[in-house]
């Protein structure tokens, strides 16, 4: 049973509004129902969500949270004036003060993502996405040269998902390549990757915790054996430590953190800041 | 030439201080340096962060602008107390007007992400992630029924990047299916989706764009052609209508656009709000 309700208003998709309000929430043991109110960009609609929210506090007995990313300023005055929850103006809160600091008025324009398909940034973010999608395990050694960072570990040591996440929130064009029996029998990485050292990042985890993501994908084979798994990660650690490839171990952590972590390493040269 | 830098100060990854400072600072014409300091988590560190910030308003003159998600208040303090800069304490601007309305104090506990790795919300993403990847493109008939959403649409009308967006940022499991000259042929949907019918969203796209898109990866191909195009978009949009079948254009949309209104039209059931 929840409590209370959440509401994330936004006359864009309400991303911002949700993730950011998320953020706040974490910080308190507490579980509220949320509902996301995306496209709220008319007066009309601002009504309708006054009425939701103030129908749900009177249901609940408790005034509902509503955060809100609203820059138009007629939509935000009918929800400030109406609404009977309690109202976080993510915007207005910190837009004002920026205000007076540049000495510039906000354009109060809706939506950042506004038309954004053309934009030279979003088809990069497209570009890498792709990309990342071509080269993921090892699929393709073509066009290496164009990655901006390329991540190596043994199979299931988290390369997959932390490319997409690279390529999807910073538009980094990440490849990926498995460390295999193969190259661990060689000694040395797989020979397409050697011209791109400066670019290789390497994720290891440890062998427990390999040994159950892998058996969850093939019980009892020995590709899931923990005796397996310490042979795989004592090697590819040893390769890694060989090649001077800067490394993490994902074990505890999450693709956020993996992800933020590389780029602090890597840094790479396309990246904006 | 930047006039001014931007902050991001967190010590946690700085994703959510930065996507959200960012829809701020999209309100103002005006291009600022971005640095983003993340996992600044000890008082050592946070007098660092000083530093480094009052050196750079000496630089260029200008007070720097710091987006801070701080929730350790002795680090934040030491922001607080040394930084020349002007502070947009995001945490602490909702956080305490919150502890009033829920009468409960918020536990000041660094990183939503912290050990993330365990938990079901963040297995059930990485898992989403994983079966958008295995049913993109149409690669596996395999389990369509685990899939929370199918999409589709012409090659190159957005299913991929908008599959794998829904992974990542909500873990629904999102496959995807190209609409192809054979199914326009049979005027039938592909067989295999027809028990999942109300799954299924699909994609579209001007032909004009749609052939600019398609002449990057092969140009002067028919593929490309505009003529081919037409006739493809046309073919598609008539599928989807008689099979009755959700649909919006992606043309001048971004996939966090796409996905938010997919998750509004399809609400599926697996998702918890």
């Amino acid at each position: 049973m929840h409590s209370r309700t959440v509401f994330f208003v936004s006359d864009g998709t309400g991303i911002t509004a949700e993730t950011f309000g998320n953020a706040i929430l974490a910080q308190f043991e507490f579980k509220p129902r949320h509902v996301r109110l995306p496209f709220i960009d008319t007066v009309d609609k601002a009504h309708q969500v006054v009425r939701q929210i103030n129908h749900t506090g009177e249901v609940e007995g408790k005034k509902p949270i509503v955060f809100t990313t609203l820059v138009d300023m007629e939509v935000l005055k009918v929800i400030q004036d109406g609404c009977k929850g309690m109202l976080l103006d993510m915007f207005g809160t910190f837009v004002h003060p920026l205000e007076e600091e540049l000495g510039i008025k906000s354009h109060h324009r809706v939506g950042r993502f506004s038309d954004v398909s053309r934009s030279k940034e979003y088809n990069d973010r497209i570009e890498a996405i792709n990309f990342s999608l071509a080269h993921d395990d090892g699929q393709s050694n073509r066009d290496l040269a164009g990655a901006d960072v390329i991540l190596v570990g043994v199979s299931r040591s988290g390369k997959t998902p932390t490319s997409l996440y690279l390529a999807m929130q910073f538009g980094l064009k990440a490849a990926n390549y498995p460390l295999i029996p193969e190259d661990f029998e060689r000694k040395q990485l797989p020979p397409a990757l050697v011209p791109y050292q400066k670019k290789i990042f390497g994720l290891t985890i440890s062998p427990e915790r390999l040994a159950e993501i892998r058996s969850e994908r093939r019980p009892n084979s020995k590709y899931a054996s923990l005796l397996n798994c310490r042979a795989e990660v004592a090697e590819a650690e040893a390769m890694m430590r060989r090649s001077g490839i800067r490394w993490l171990s994902t074990t505890t952590k999450s693709i956020e953190e993996i992800a933020t972590t590389i780029l602090q390493e890597v840094r790479p040269e396309r990246l904006m800041y």
